[in-house]
């Protein structure tokens, strides 16, 4: 048993260039990402929009997975699509074009089936349209909320509407900073927890993430990789697993937060070694168990 | 009973400017660093030098350590100075004028009691002074070694004889990189395993540190701080407080390497909350228990 998710969020087509290669019209967005990783541990339904240029035979792996694909509209138009060029460092990017398409006019439908799931995931799109699934859930689901440095720019009164409605909110470091003009994370992670949620994850990339929670802080690595071939979707995936495991659990404390932090880092370790949805898809359990394992190797120490 | 350590490496005086104030001809220096969170571990001996001008008075805080003092030359000239400002953020920050003083014609001497000492700290200072300190030594000691971007620059034949010679290595991310010219952190700390020593930690700063050694991989976080007063010398209390955890213990397996991490961040996370070394000298052995229990709860996660 476990609790189902519902994630509301983009769903598109990458075309991703890093210094392992190229790839083009490959699946990404993030709910195709966190949909992925959450459906190793929970039920999942996804919302979303596509084209009519979709391949929509190309979503079989998730179907697969039991993610439940009955919310996707496929709208007449085109598909967005993003394409990004990673730097050699792998650390910044370049956006190489944005064709929004069908998502420019997303207007989120919960189908009434979905509505009284226990665990919603407010993927990152515009703050206006998550208030708009907020508003349509029925019950009083878990809230867990996304965003990126967009809204925060053009949608702060929104966005600080949706984090103020959400029970958990998962950023990452420069947007904690530019939320709370706050220089240190915990600094930034406090002021985020005075707008509103009890636990805030602040995602670090390579260098782990950090949970204040209600017992307190918890700081996680990053599974060290000689080889990352594909960044994109990482902090997705790391979401997706995140609430995968709570959902799971069924429960929501400390210990059960600090798991589920753990197991988002190693799913994220995961998706970052092939494009797209490539190896997060080919994940067999007894890989993820075998991942887990090494960060309790990668972590363990004791005092005496 | 503890193994005593032998520091060799730079003595100070500072000028610091940061957001939270400024101290002028503060106690400073590798050395001093290493030497006030070493020896709340283990007995610590210190060779370097100063000048004429060099107020002996402020060191009675490190003789009431226990620190050993009688390889602190004193020579006809000026201690060396170096002044910085950190930036706001605290990330960067500008050298404002380094007069080496004395320290230009440093020859360390080791004093014939201290030759024999079970464990050598090579803090930064040239590679070709390191060599001549490990000529100097009789016995077999434990040699854990640092440097600095001006030496792989300027000395990186004399730097890998040193390193060649080291059963530890400590280095910071970006030197890690440097000295190896890869990107990826691990696959960095294995080039420098390559290059002889058997353990090799990873500085990061605020993310904490990366230790590569017999029992595989352990990553522990920097603790997280509302407050940094001054990062100057962090990284050298870091390396005292993790070579006084290996003397105390005497071992250098691959439980007593992370307890080491985790003492040496510990140590450091105080260096940062004053200026100079005075919150470091001020620390009480139940402050630092109860830091290293912090580090417990920040790191503690069971997977059922």
């Amino acid at each position: 048993m476990a609790h189902e998710i519902l994630v509301v969020g983009s769903t598109a087509l990458d075309t991703v260039e890093t210094a392992h290669g190229r790839v083009t019209d490959a699946l990404g967005g993030s709910a195709f990402f966190f949909a992925a990783a959450a459906a190793r541990l929970a039920p999942v339904a996804l919302v979303g929009v596509v084209g009519e240029d979709f391949p929509l035979e190309r979503l079989d792996p998730l179907r697969s997975l039991g993610v439940d694909l009955d919310g996707l509209e496929v709208a007449p138009g085109r598909t967005f699509r993003w394409g990004g060029r990673y730097h050699e460092d792998m650390m910044g990017r370049d956006t190489l074009f944005t064709e929004l398409g069908v998502f420019e006019s997303f207007a989120p439908r919960i189908p009434a089936a979905a509505r009284r799931r226990p665990v919603l995931f407010l993927a990152n799109i515009q703050p206006r349209l998550q208030l708009d699934v907020l508003d349509q859930m029925e019950g009083s689901p878990l809230v867990v909320t996304d965003t990126m440095n967009l809204w925060i720019d053009t949608a702060l009164a929104d966005l600080r509407r949706v984090i103020a409605r959400s029970h958990i909110l998962i950023v990452n470091d420069e947007e904690a900073r530019q939320l709370t003009g706050t220089r240190s994370l915990l600094g930034a992670a406090r002021a985020l927890q005075a707008m509103g949620p009890a636990t805030v994850v602040v995602k670090k990339g390579e260098h782990g993430a950090l949970l204040a929670g209600p017992d307190g802080l918890f700081a996680a690595p990053a599974l060290p990789l000689e080889r990352v071939v594909d960044p994109t979707g990482a902090g997705d995936t790391f979401a997706g697993g995140f609430v995968g495991s709570l959902a799971r659990e069924m429960r929501v404390d400390g210990p059960a937060l600090r798991r589920a932090v753990v197991r988002g880092s190693a799913l994220a370790s995961f998706s970052v070694e092939a494009f797209s949805l490539d190896r997060l898809l080919a994940v067999t359990p007894a890989e993820l168990d075998a991942r887990l394992r090494d960060f309790v190797a990668l972590t363990d120490f004791t005092l005496d």
